[in-house]
């Protein structure tokens, strides 16, 4: 894809150098605005304003919203106030708010002074919810619909007032500002009777989202129905946007991006990696870092109190990283498939119990097999070929047992903690995912040395 | 979601017991048919089929078609003949494709007996191509309209056709098969003149995707492009069906599992977690937990190689678990930064040399400030709280020293793997993620053992 895309934006800068401005317009018409917005993106500064000015008006608009922040400053502080606006008059509301998030004040007065009085009254109204939120996500271009409009006046105010509508597939009934029902073109379309009333053709049950709902909770609303769009309320279902699901696209990859880096134990950054200072990415993997190195010198304790065990048999400490290892990757198992579960509402807390329960047969089976594995690897490597003559039976019993003990605890463990950092109300990718190695290398050590002081009588 | 689900669970069965079969009735067909499915898929054996029958027509085999296979099982094999037909009658080739994937042989027959030629001839074309490929997730009932059709022609089909198409929102303008130009229903409904030809309205430069096309690449246009649908060609360019946003939404949602189970050392799961037998499970998670476990041996051969050193000074080993779990975490914190930035095309092997640069950075500025978080807590804790004598400052500074390096390591070797996993061929969140703490753990004492041996002058 961006080997194509280098390509052409080879091919626009020579045609540019050129001056071939008729056959840059007429490549440039027949690219989709995404594509354009790669090529820009990657533009010169001294060659941005210039061909993007061959664009036509309504692939101008198209391109600019899927630019880069830093592009479209560059763009923006060079228009003419009446580039502004020509810009601006094409934008959907929640794109222009977009857009106003991500500049500094001044550009953002600019903007605001450019855009018509309902368009910034519309901007202000959604910038004054709460990161996040439904409300931020919306746009307030929906069509609205009468009750008792028949079948042919809605399709002729839809073909009237359709031009500045984000979607004009799912159209809104509404009665004193409520919504009452919704319609989608294919119903007014396939709708035999053209004078049939609204309200008789309408559903009347919608779901729709409130203004201050979590922005994730959307996005699983729409993989759920598979919606196009999602009509946003007030507390009073009084009807106040709509989110096209293009958007809840968006909110679910920027989700999933953020639950990884959770699961990987760094804050959620937030701009994309390429586009992040080396700063940036240390801030936000600097804390967990230290929080878990602090709290390894748990597992060292655990050493530290049987060191005349390892003074006697010194060979002990050479199976520490396995038994850590393993059992850290046998809680990541668990705790993984339990966090993903839970972001898809297919585990709740109720299931606590058969997940234990689960978990713990598939931990015997799992133990048993690497403790077989283990006594076998032990015997065959470190005893027999490299005649490691310390390495005997009993030890390799006492490592086996500690494995098979250990995978026991570290998928309870594994499986447990999401679920009850959710029950508290903290988010499980957070929580439970990154302390899990933590817990679990402490538990394994703890097992390994009761294990060998007790069986071999030492320490 | 699902305590909301329960409630209205038991008022069914009650009513159903009661044989209020009016009130059953009424409640549900004001229920969306996820939400009626996500009721069905609990019920007992023999309720199910009773209620289903209460559905009307259209809701009844939209809300087949959101059930999990099990529960549709149960009902195909209840369903008379002529009920089968109606069900069938009312699907979408795409859904009942992936019915007949999920059912056994004699359910099959029986499905592909009920259907009519054209949807048995549709299913069957549909089911030739390979799993995970743009075949296989599309549908082909489409809208296809003629380049000569005028407006008023166009819509007028729609309307006409319409009632059978997945989506009518996107229309397909094709000429001898072969696709030249698509138009939205938007396009239409505002096109001012009802008498425009179609191949003067429509857009020519259409984006599609191959029947063969990988389902990822295909989830990943739809998030790109932001496209309803999106047209399949054979590599004639042919038309042969379309793919619709919710089943990109369900790739999306499917892929992401998998990665997360890949980096999680897992194998990806044919079903979901509470679907799933404990020896499903266990088939997906040993392999790596063996592979993992048997590589941990060549950690386990440092630590044997500097045994001697370890007799002189025990306490060494109470900073393994330390290094260990700081070099995995740095590691890991890359590694999925960079699979992340990959599968959203954010990252390619040419920035290979700016994501080393960048990591690099990225570890001194981390590998200094846990340098000196180590170094205060090794002096204050081990040192001056815990009494530890042989903890004198030279081996703090071991310690310290070890953790800056491995930090820095971790981070190059994080970033670096799935690169060059992408470059050669294999999935990057299978190649690399599960590798990184081995690799880590391996180098973290190699460097800690060398530090400690020629700086303290022991072993």
């Amino acid at each position: 894809m961006a080997e194509h895309n280098f390509s052409v934006e080879n091919t626009l800068v020579l045609l540019l150098d050129e001056k071939k401005y008729h056959s840059l317009r007429d490549i440039l018409t027949t690219m989709n605005p995404v594509d354009i917005a790669a090529v820009f993106d990657e533009l010169e500064e001294n060659r941005l304003p210039l061909l993007f000015r061959l664009l036509p008006k309504d692939l101008a608009a198209d391109t600019f919203v899927e630019m880069e922040p830093e592009a479209q400053e560059l763009l923006l502080r060079g228009f003419s106030d009446s580039e502004l606006k020509e810009v601006i008059d094409e934008l959907y509301v929640d794109d222009a708010v977009d857009i106003v998030e991500e500049m500094p004040a001044n550009v953002v007065s600019r903007i605001l002074a450019q855009a018509d009085p309902e368009m910034r009254k519309q901007i202000n109204e959604i910038l004054r919810y709460p990161e996040d939120s439904a409300g931020s996500l919306m746009t307030t271009e929906y069509v609205a619909l009468r009750p008792n409009m028949t079948v042919e006046e809605a399709i002729l105010r839809i073909r009237r007032t359709g031009i500045d509508k984000e979607t004009i597939y799912t159209c809104y009934v509404t009665k004193d500002h409520k919504l009452i029902g919704l319609v989608s073109v294919k119903d007014l379309l396939l709708c035999e009777d053209d004078d049939a009333r609204i309200d008789s053709i309408m559903e009347e049950n919608v779901i729709t989202v409130g203004t201050l709902d979590d922005q994730e909770q959307v996005a699983q609303m729409f993989s759920k129905y598979n919606f196009l769009a999602l009509p946003v309320v007030d507390t009073e279902n009084r009807m106040v946007g709509i989110i096209t699901f293009d958007d809840a696209m968006d909110v679910m990859e920027d989700e999933t991006t953020e639950d990884m880096e959770k699961m990987a134990a760094m804050l959620p950054s937030e701009h994309p990696y390429m586009k992040s200072t080396p700063t940036e990415i240390w801030k936000n993997r600097i804390p967990w870092l230290l929080l878990l190195m602090v709290s390894a010198t748990l597992t060292g304790l655990v050493i530290t109190k049987f060191e005349s065990a390892l003074g006697v048999l010194p060979i002990l400490t050479a199976f520490i990283p396995m038994l850590m290892d393993t059992g850290g990757n046998s809680g990541s198992q668990a705790c993984v498939s339990i966090i993903r579960g839970i972001s898809l509402n297919e585990i709740e807390f109720s299931d606590l119990l058969t997940v234990i329960w689960k978990e713990i047969r598939v931990a015997v089976l799992c133990g048993a097999v690497l403790a077989v594995a283990c006594f076998g690897k032990v015997m065959l490597i470190d005893h027999l070929l490299l005649h490691n003559k310390s390495v005997t039976t009993w030890v390799a019993l006492v490592v086996c047992f500690s494995m098979a003990v250990t995978v026991c605890l570290a998928k309870v463990v594994g499986s447990t903690l999401p679920l009850l950092a959710k029950k508290l109300g903290f988010d499980p990718a957070v929580m439970a995912s990154p302390l899990i190695t933590t817990i679990v290398d402490f538990l394994s050590l703890l097992v390994y040395f009761t294990f060998a002081t007790s069986i071999l009588h030492i320490g």
